[in-house]
């Protein structure tokens, strides 16, 4: 066993950290942490925060997490920032914002750079999220700055999803539309304090909170702290009452990782295979001198790698 | 042969728009017909417009296009727009006054909808390219607005690169940083007449003009007229002069697209028959039950696939 997993699996900080920059950086030592802990991890439950941008969800998170260790939670949490240059800035400001919040010792925070790549980001999350597992940490939290398709993509890694919406973002109801009312688990209207949440909040619990899910639907406030304990308690419960249903997903959430990894490596191999493949420069020629076309070429080429 | 590529053999607008529509929404007929023409392709030359938003590529494009079509040039042009809803208005607004200056029978002019994967518009932009070189189309301009990866990446897919920049873009300093300094073969400031351009000519010289490929750096003004003339004239120079090299450069185009291709089938067939394969449901049960890890299940599913 690597000394760093040693260390990591004996709650050691330093490894922890250092495990999570080898993975995320995709290091060489990266598939051997992978392996050696795989064992050890099944026992921590997820939660995803997603949401538009503006939504305050670091607070609102910054504010939740000492109610969810008072319940004795032992609470990690990975923030997804998007890499745009344009809302960098902003988001900084609420990490260093919320991280002054919940200074803590028990709590272990790490922010994960989005890069580019959809899938990409989904296993890197994944494979945190098995590393903080297998340090130790039973409730992972996973903030995904509201931006493009990762918004969405978020709800298929985590057992439960909080989508968080507030009355003053503006773009409510085409984030409503856009594929959120049917992910979340968990419905916040943050900034519940705020003139305009009532009617937010009787909108969507009209357009969503009736669907067949029943998703929760509640107001909550960081600023003031209404709402909450509420919000706390509804994540336990949730994560309680639906234990049957997270085997359901873990297997489809098995399925799409071995799926996902198994075509990466195959294209891996495939690109190498054709470089050292004379009929591949053949085909380069004839299409160049035009007496094939380029399906027919890669169709030849396709069936030949495959078994 | 499909009545519609014989239409657009034959040069007729409908069939040539209807043919592209077919291929960029990859429709059931897109195969067939870019089968069909391959043969007939292989006599347009392509330039590549890119550079910063705002600098102005498309007013620049519409003065270009009557100089060029003076030359004796079977001019067409490919817009690609990207999706961003922020920019999307201000885009809009230019294709329209550029629709304007040159309202013509004889110019063609698409834009392509950029849906996300830099990969996928490559592809699409390519074969776009390939109906428009059968339909008689000698001369292709390729707009790519500034956004991303798109705007080094259409470089591979064209023979020559026009960089546009201008003294008011702000970031240009940093889109020089960016790999744009490699790319061109031609980099124009536009704008040419406005205060600042020649600072940023002689810096663009300095920087850029004296490398190992000594590319051309011109001021123009598509708003004064301004170098439009020597403009034209050198993307003319640069298309005669350059011949062999375009030899290299399409066997590397056509290296890449028959990979790509060759994943693209192989990444579907891999998907089809995993879900038919008994060992992948089995890994998936071991998974569950931590007594195989996630790379040694994928790695033998990938070994058995493959020849």
């Amino acid at each position: 066993m690597l000394p760093i997993v040693k260390g990591l699996l004996e709650g050691e900080r330093r490894s922890l950290s250092r495990a999570i920059s080898i993975v995320d950086n995709d290091e060489p030592d990266s598939k051997t942490i992978l392996r050696q802990i795989f064992g050890k991890t099944g026992n921590a439950k997820t939660v995803g925060f997603t949401g538009p941008g503006g939504a305050g969800k670091s607070s609102l998170i910054g504010k939740l997490v000492p109610e969810l260790q008072a319940m004795r939670y032992k609470t990690a949490i990975i923030a997804v920032d998007p890499t745009s240059p344009i809302t960098g800035g902003a988001i900084l400001g609420d990490r260093v914002r919320m991280q002054r919040v919940i200074e803590d010792d028990k709590l272990f925070m790490r922010s994960l750079a989005s890069r580019g790549a959809v899938g990409g980001i989904s296993n890197s999350v994944r494979n945190v999220i098995r590393i903080l597992d297998a340090a130790g940490y039973d409730l992972i939290l996973v903030e995904s700055v509201g931006a493009g398709q990762l918004e969405t993509e978020i709800s298929k890694i985590v057992n439960i999803t909080a989508v968080v919406f507030t009355p003053y973002t503006g773009d409510n109801v085409q984030a409503i539309k856009a594929g959120l009312s049917e992910i979340g688990d968990l419905y916040v209207i943050n900034k519940g304090d705020l003139q305009g949440s009532s009617t937010l909040f009787n909108s969507i619990l009209d357009l969503i909170g009736n669907t067949e899910k029943k998703p929760v639907v509640l107001k909550a406030s960081a600023k003031t702290g209404m709402g909450i304990k509420k919000l706390a308690h509804s994540i336990d419960e949730l994560l309680r009452a639906k234990r049957m249903d997270y085997k359901e997903k873990e297997k489809k959430m098995i399925e799409a990782e071995l799926r996902d990894m198994v075509l990466n490596m195959i294209q891996q191999k495939v690109s190498y295979m054709l470089t050292s493949n004379k009929k591949y420069y053949d085909f380069i020629d004839k299409l160049i001198s035009k007496s094939t076309d380029p399906y027919h070429a890669a169709e030849q080429l396709a069936n030949e790698m495959l078994r």
